[in-house]
């Protein structure tokens, strides 16, 4: 195992003038290298991601934004104003007609249809993560914003830092390109910049007690996108009991 | 004060291939009745409701519907499946886009814009409404249900009834026409049939126990539509003390 | 009608060096005041109240006070750490084990058992009082603590009034004399300073958009307060439909 | 990797004549029987478990269970009835002041002070079981109470086990023998019937919707419990990342 040095206790101090979000983001930048280091995205970068690694995601991330969804739900349901509800409804619409883009575009990669790799169970780590939202949904508006902010956040980065650096030559024949230009495209960058400021509107808005669980609910989203990938990686199973801890009764 | 005899004990029996709607409908004719022939709708069918009445209805009743949003957010939290989120989300653009319509028809019979009649506050039965159905909302998806039906069931069915007796010439002289056409449109008819469709499957899937929180959460919001009426006619607010009783200190 | 004269929107402005209660509390001294000039609590005061009015009131106070069991599980949801989740189970056992007192007190004065006047369904100012504490609750452990406040705060504050206020002789008289010394106890008082501590902390604590929804929390429970008394005054009922009003149809 | 060979789509089946619980049960033997083989049990068993594992466990499994005291209080929010609440608040006294019991039991097998063992973070794996409790916490009593059953069916039964086949001198020699008498007693057997018999009624009211999330809440506990286990054994680590899979990047 290697551990990743670091202190979870860590306040999260804002220095005058800078945002929320950007300390946040400041703080957290092993998290988002671990997120962009992971064997799974490499995969999605030169194109060598395996037909299991790949289609075992998107059946789990299809029910992850199902509760994707849900949150939304919670959003509303503590939505101050109309403003913040049509946000959120925006967002659904958005969800349900423009984000099954990229999974149709790893089914296309190994020729198999978007219905055939739909999964009825959540994996244990997409499952933690998915109780992680909805839980911080139940907490503020503040919280699960900042709960669901590290998925937009990780995934769109990574994908302008993609097309910033990738080798038009590689881009040409990655199956996976298309998934990489949909995260990485201006409308993306739009998208994140708009929820970057309601973020901070909130948490302007929050006391200290809360600005913490905000902190933390962000912190603990972070990594579950690293557990994502890992889980996708390995094709989890709430079965899989490790032989060496078995094996030593 | 009229006493509307009824015992509120009275269970909910449902008959051998009667619907769970239907026999709620039928238990509870008497406060559909109450409902018509409360002045407030008999002023918007002659044409005579005050200006007063109306404008604050508009004002509190934009607020009553951003509370419905909210639990559409609720709704999408509990569903099950995307074809139930779908139906929420729809919902939302519904009441966001199309029904501010019949609150711009009440403006426009006395020539004030919709953004002068905006309310800050809630009366004490519109907020006491809201709050039933948002702590239906935390109940579960069928509660919630429950909750929120009254509300189109009554003014869809007012409609249709108004439509099918108004006399031509009253109609073409009523301020409020366009008011009754939107809820006893042939759309709101076939909106209404869904729901009713949606609740009696959530009812069909119940235990005994959430079936009775259902009825009971139905019958009150029938209750509170009628109280949405009074408060309106009298403008009510928090500060109304009755003399009588004050006086007798 | 009587209309007490104040602005809704008025903002709570905490002087430097003011809790946020002792503000709240000078903000709606008004709500106080027509608390305790109540034709309810007047009765109470020279034991004039009618057999109707308190039995009616024991009824609907027994479910008032389940559902005030309910909003401290809400608040042991919420709570931070343990000694705010045994701050509620010990004020869950209080509820439970020692505010029935008050309740006998008043059935003895009548010569009726307890379980007698049990009633089954609130009363719609009950109802609306106890689906605003929930809602609340709902919302953050700010937000339920101040709306959970008003009902101890009233009640105390009364009980030490009358103590000190009652001419020996009234109070020998008076059948429901324990009831003020059960809310007028030393015990009581700690208790209402205990809490005032907690709810200080919790506003020190809020942003400033939290802090609005606990003053208006705040500020809606100390006015449901004043409808209790009137909902037993006058035995309300779901069925109640002004005859002035139906009689204009 | 061993992999527990198991349908997880299986649907529960109750025959006519068994108890919900007594059906899950036998359905899900293979998860106790997992839990009751983990080393770390076995480590309890003999008396050979480590002093990391055990105080690690000790730390988190005390922010576990201010978890299932702020899941209480989401039953005590949803109770029906007094009986209900009660029940809920004299299982947080004896939370709060009987299951600190085995803790200090184990905190006295190594000579430390319990203080010195508290964590102020949750690792993923109990962080992940926390958040389905509170999850299913949010959706009813019912699916609650599946979710909470696990921990002291598991627990007790395997205390029962134990005792029943423990030699006399092992026992004697065994520093977590209290543990194991604690969890064993005949006082925690009536405790589970009790427990046993109430979610077995809570499963006769649902329907046949909510009786599916409540079959699924409890697997996924059972799960949990294994994998608690697990996390204590290997003291683990949101920062622990699979060398093999970043390795290979």
């Amino acid at each position: 195992m290697t551990t990743l040095d670091h202190n979870l206790d860590t306040q999260t101090n804002v220095p005058a003038g800078e945002g929320f979000t950007a300390a946040l983001r400041r703080d957290h930048d092993r998290l988002f290298e671990a997120f962009w280091a992971h064997p799974f995205l490499a995969g999605l970068r030169d194109g060598s991601l395996s037909r299991e690694a790949t289609l075992f995601y998107v059946g789990q991330d299809h029910q992850y934004l199902s509760a994707y969804l849900r949150c939304y739900g919670l959003g509303m349901a503590a939505s101050p104003d109309r403003a913040w509800m049509e946000h959120f409804v925006d967002s659904s619409l958005f969800l349900l007609n423009d984000e099954t883009h990229p999974h149709h575009v790893m089914c296309r990669a190994f020729g198999v249809d978007y219905e055939q790799v739909q999964h009825a169970r959540l994996a244990p780590s997409s499952q933690a993560y998915i109780d992680h939202m909805m839980v911080s949904g139940h907490d503020s508006l503040g919280v699960l914003s900042f709960a669901l902010l590290p998925c937009p956040w990780t995934y769109i980065w990574a994908g302008e830092r993609y097309l910033q650096q990738v080798d038009p030559a590689t881009a040409e024949n990655n199956p996976f390109h298309e998934w990489w230009t949909f995260y990485g495209s201006p409308d993306s960058q739009q998208l994140l910049s708009d929820l970057l400021e309601r973020c901070d509107q909130l948490a302007a808005q929050a006391g200290p007690a809360e600005r913490a669980r905000m902190a933390r609910a962000f912190e603990l989203s972070c990594y579950h996108e690293i557990r994502f990938w890992q889980m996708a990686f390995t094709q989890e199973s709430w079965d899989d009991v490790p032989n060496e801890v078995l094996g030593s009764d």
